[in-house]
């Protein structure tokens, strides 16, 4: 599944090959990348998430408008390969001050000299390294760099990272931190019957302590709020290739609906990337409207919307991704009673009912699509 | 060290009984809490840290004005004693939760309902709890409760969690994630020389994937910017059970600067807490104002300080514990040259140098006390 080091490597070094082989042979080198703008980002309804359309863009080296971009791309990509063969592992801010220097030209007809930057700000570096994943199809993750992690794991599954199998039942209250490259790690064995995707830290640790993974048997992940891409990708993977069922636990309110689309459909900003990150099968088993009124969460434990909330009901019930009768029902629900729950009003029926909550949820199959 | 459960529970229950015990005995329940205010937090200059002077207040049950207080004291310490006997590892959201409800009485005399509520906002619960901490000596991770868990560990360390031993050299690319309660792992055995404590997750990132704790044999840590009240206890229990060096690198700049005075002096929010979390033995390796001359870092990779960054340098000047020469000449030279530089700008220098720079500060003697 996952290529090593030197598969990267090549994929990289074979696309940097095609420009020079380009200028060796006196053409003009032109890149080809896929267009990341938001008209080329659609909804792929097959597919079940957000993708990049079929638009690309030619960068040329002799346009006076692209040649910055062109090199811009070229200095990026000399920097990653870099980075590969000497075997360190940079962030993208490493890279930025890494590739960041002034040019010096003396134009010799105007007498002066003068001076351009690599690149100025980081989201110029940033955007190059973007157009390097589109363009070889590689996830930045895959080439080694560097990035803070947020997932976490624990429960019946053996991983191996550099050799080193760690099992995740073995972990008393302590848990796994994700590896910044998810692809680089090895699922040696997983025998649960589920992932549970907890939005929020601490219940993710309430839930591992009191041996929710165990009696379930399943694996417990939290990403701390909106998941990042590494975490995205490895639920994303237990989904794909072992076929496990995946819910998402999230409080009951627009933002965390919102998570959970991240995770199913993928994101507008990272739409390029929903191939490898998006798990379009994940189920919805946080806080709904119409739970306030099944689990009896009396209005002293509800919390009044904002008008930020409520604009971002809006968005939600426009995109296609909440287009089915069931959230277009709670959405509207939530729009007209205005109100938000957070997980943890469940406790307000006793410690443990958030146990039952979720059993109830996941086996009675009360779980949104 | 580490109390267990059982014992934790018998100094709540105790503290509890002293107070049916008084009402048993027709007099009144008093309790003795050290009080949490601005005017009773003192620097202690021979701890070097942060801690609560000698005031304490009393919470009589018989005075109007605190009666309330005293009951909200009271309910909690029954939910926690409750979770604790229950086997229920609760978040301080989750007792907010659990223990909010509206209390009627029916005053004949007025031929009134009257109605209480136990707390309105979180912040009352949240009060009531740090009261608890106070009285009985004891942290909330000590009790039980759970908490968002920011605080990762790699190299060469052994600890034991619920009775699984955890060889955290033997991770690969993963990490381990601390548990709620660092008073509760075993740390069976530790063989480094140092502990670099880092700023920067993605920094962290990168130094383990460079196997920089291998080479050095030393432990790295990370809290992700501010740290947490679990990681501070961890940093502590290693300085102080194993004598090991404590080195803090982050950013250059005020911000930066102030996560090294929370690690090593403690903060005025949980000054009641430094006996347990600061480490005033820890070193700062981060980047200096002087260091942009030593390590050339030039002026395109520096970066503007802005008004607060200037505002919060003049509060640093001011704390006790940024009064040695080294620290006063560091900051004044920043308020002059108003410059800050981020860890990553040492990448200019090389995607390699942050080793050279780390080993030449902790080995060459160049840190700040």
């Amino acid at each position: 599944m996952a290529r090593n080091r030197d598969e990267v490597l090549k994929v990289l070094e074979n696309w940097g090959d095609s420009v020079t082989n380009k200028i060796l042979s006196n053409e003009e080198p032109v890149l080809e990348i896929p267009s990341r703008t938001l008209s080329n980002t659609i909804w792929d309804s097959k597919k079940k998430m957000l993708v990049l359309g079929p638009e690309k863009l030619k960068r040329r080296f002799l346009d006076l408008k692209e040649s910055k971009r062109f090199m811009q791309t070229m200095l990026m990509l000399r920097l990653i390969v870099q980075a590969i063969r000497e075997g360190v592992y940079p962030t993208i801010r490493d890279l930025y001050y890494n590739g960041k220097h002034t040019m010096e030209f003396k134009a010799d007809i105007i007498n002066k000299v003068i001076r351009e930057n690599t690149w100025d700000e980081q989201s110029e570096s940033n955007a190059v390294i973007e157009d390097i994943e589109v363009a070889t199809g590689m996830l930045r993750e895959e080439m080694g760099l560097s990035a803070d992690v947020k997932g976490k794991v624990v429960g019946p599954i053996i991983v191996r990272s550099k050799g080193f199998e760690i099992d995740a039942t073995k972990l008393g209250d302590t848990a796994l931190s994700l590896p910044p490259n998810p692809d680089d790690l090895d699922i040696v064995k997983v025998e649960a019957n589920y992932v549970l995707v907890i939005e929020k830290d601490a219940i993710f640790q309430r839930l591992n302590r009191e041996g929710f993974w165990n009696k379930e048997s399943c694996l417990l992940i939290t990403a701390k709020g909106m998941p990042d891409r590494a975490t995205r990708r490895f639920v994303r993977r237990l989904n794909e290739e072992y076929g496990l069922p995946i819910y998402i636990l999230t409080d009951g309110d627009p933002y965390g609906w919102y998570i959970y689309s991240v995770y199913k459909s993928g994101s507008i900003k990272l739409s390029y990337e929903s191939d490898r990150l998006a798990t379009p099968e994940a189920k919805f088993v946080g806080v709904t409207a119409t739970d306030i009124r099944t689990y009896k969460i009396s209005d002293e434990y509800v919390i009044k919307a904002t008008d930020r909330d409520l604009k971002r009901a809006q968005e939600l019930i426009r995109y296609p991704w909440f287009q089915s009768d069931h959230w277009k029902k709670e959405i509207e629900l939530f729009l007209r009673t205005k109100k938000k729950v957070e997980i943890e009003a469940l406790s307000t029926h006793g410690l443990r009912f958030l146990h039952d909550y979720l059993t109830d949820k996941i086996h009675g199959g009360k779980f949104i699509d």
